[in-house]
């Protein structure tokens, strides 16, 4: 069992791939949904599956916390824990314990932090962050990086971004280390089940590791970042990290157009924790071939539904009779099933059949554009499906929320 | 179409039947799930249907007040409304206005209450309950009965005994006279598809009537009731009230007993509210065919899980690694993909598909304790099963909650 990544297709700088793991294939580009505690938040793994959603994620910060990377292992890793046999990935936990302002204190060794939970004392280092990435046992698993805000100012902005270059040496040591050792004593975990396969590109087929190119909102410091990645080793995929933190959307996109000329053409990009439906349609646009984000799920939660109209406010008092679906031209079993008025009836009567069909609404919703994004690229209509789709998204009627 | 009820076996007082109605078979003895606010908390009818939840109960009450039952007419009653395509019960609200100590007020025609949620003043009588399960649409409907509380002594169980007689007459007048008007003017509800079959028991094949019978725990009053219904009309089925109400077991046995005695054996009998495993068991014992409760619902909201030995705390601590399912001998969706431990997990941290996999388990539980006991009906070993089963659950080892 191995990993590859396969471009199938491409339109300027879109791509249509394969990725290939373990557990199974991700058709690109593609949509993650957030599991942060090893839950995608009201839903269960069998709707995933059943709207296509093929690689899911899960969160290195709340599962080492809560209930434990260990207790996760000696129950046969993430994928058994939660139910999830396809494709899964780990963060590194670095977003997480950075946005943690005045609980945490960071050296060149790592990061020490108090829980969120319980305020009890943590440490991640490289290392360390290696080692419970192993023991929940993802797929893919992320480099541990340095995070930053967006609007961070240059010098800031290159110490992380070279702190986290330094942090992935270490990183790719120590994953070369653990897996010699398990190889070596046999102590495997449930999940560690492929041979080594000659040459491949890591000697534990069962994960891979993605670096992260980080570099604020300055394009030097991005160019760098990736060249000096490259430089390290020939990675399967690069993550490309801290957008979508607090950069105007400009930026954002500028930072992409760079990361696309600087990274290899025939390897996977995922762009982290983005975002709304026009960032991934950008993203796209821009060489990214994997994205996610706790938006369709938080907003879910929150009542509001992704439409190709724009968004909508299912508690809206105009919504009360309403028999149309959510989104008229969705295929989603919420949409196939469920008037507006009864997805309302259930907000205002605080229902939790009503967080559950809109949260898996939206994430059906990424899912698709990602699906019909791919379609684009490989019948050659791309750059004209995506030019028309943000039009239409920009220039939609008053969103009804 | 129409509406049968057909005993096909039966072992001492308990049967084995048959429900049909417009919307499809029920094999009774059956729990019916209970759908308050037109859903069944936390579930998905998909998942209901999957489990072989065969027919789901909603409530008057809830519903006339939000989002009101001309909402739901209008939207194409409340199948349609909520997506369950299965037969479908409602209550008369009745239970639920009397429990309203301090907001209603109790008159030979009627209750004047205010509601729950706003304060808003309503008026329920026979007349506009008809008029509200008729908008609501559901297959079978209760008449609007007057509700005690358990332990009321026989002056006032008589009272709301004969005004519940009292009031089944007038319901099954104002029952007709909505058919007629309704068959006459053409303005018939979506749900209003049915030819009407001669030599059916009622002129409206889309909807039955079940009368109550109350009576407290006083045998006589029971066996009033019981025959002072049956002589206004051959009804297809009864509903026995007022048990489950803060009487004693004993009792409520004791009042099923009577009410077996003097209902007629060819047509299907329903104990309201209830409940528990055990309950159920006796009830069929007792020659009950149908039976509704919240327990599984609310129980599993709160991690509470019913298991073969006992119930199960799911937020204990010593589940926080075991491996094993809620119940080792279960078939149902929860317990074939997950451990004890992520549903721990779960709980612990507000995971919303901790409520849904445990209320799955539950109502799988009771439905699969039904079918167990039809099961057993039909092929002759019902005594001896019932027994082993309630001296295995009275003797069961101390419940880990």
């Amino acid at each position: 069992m191995t990993f590859t990544f396969d471009r199938i297709a491409s339109a300027g700088a879109a791509r249509a791939g394969v990725l290939m793991t373990p557990h199974g294939r991700v058709d690109t580009p593609a949509f993650m949904a957030v599991g942060t505690a090893a839950t995608v938040k009201a839903l269960d793994p069998l709707e995933l599956e059943a709207i296509g959603c093929q690689m899911i994620l899960a969160n290195t910060y709340h599962l080492h916390l809560r209930p434990g990377d260990e207790i996760v292992r000696s129950l046969g890793g993430v994928h058994r824990f939660m139910g999830w046999d396809g494709p899964m990935l780990t963060d590194s936990g670095g977003f997480q314990v950075f946005s943690l302002e005045s609980l945490r204190t960071v050296s060149e060794d790592g990061v020490e932090f108090r829980s969120h939970i319980d305020g009890s004392r943590h440490r991640f280092t490289p290392e360390s962050v290696m080692q419970i990435e192993r023991n929940l046992g993802a797929d893919v698993i992320m480099q541990f990086d340095h995070v930053i805000p967006g609007q961070s100012v240059e010098a800031d902005a290159r110490d992380a971004s070279e702190r986290s270059i330094r942090w992935l040496v270490r990183c790719r040591t120590e994953f070369e280390r653990i897996a010699q050792r398990e190889q070596g004593t046999g102590n495997r975990g449930p999940y560690f089940q492929g041979a080594s396969v000659p040459g491949s590109l890591f000697p534990v087929p069962a994960q891979v590791l993605f670096p992260i190119v980080q570099g604020g909102i300055h394009s030097t410091l991005r160019r760098e970042a990736s060249r000096a990645i490259r430089s390290i080793d020939d990675w399967l995929g690069y993550g490309i990290g801290g957008l979508s933190v607090g950069e105007s959307k400009p930026d954002m996109y500028a930072m992409l157009d760079v990361v696309n000329e600087e990274l290899p053409t025939d390897r996977a990009r995922y762009l982290m924790g983005v975002g709304f439906p026009e960032d991934l349609v950008e993203g796209v646009r821009r060489g990214v071939d994997m994205f996610d984000c706790v938006a369709p799920t938080r907003m879910g939660r929150n009542g509001t539904a992704f439409t190709a109209d724009g968004r909508v406010n299912v508690r809206r008092a105009e919504l009360k009779a309403d028999p149309r679906p959510l989104d008229e031209t969705c295929e989603c079993s919420t949409c196939k099933r469920f008037s507006r008025a009864y997805i309302r009836h259930l907000f205002v009567a605080d229902e939790i059949l009503g967080l559950r069909l809109v949260s898996l609404h939206n994430v059906h919703f990424l899912v698709a554009l990602m699906r019909r994004s791919r379609a684009a690229v490989i019948d050659g209509t791309f750059d004209a499906w995506s030019r028309d789709w943000l039009a239409r998204y920009h220039t939609r009627p008053t969103p009804v929320s």
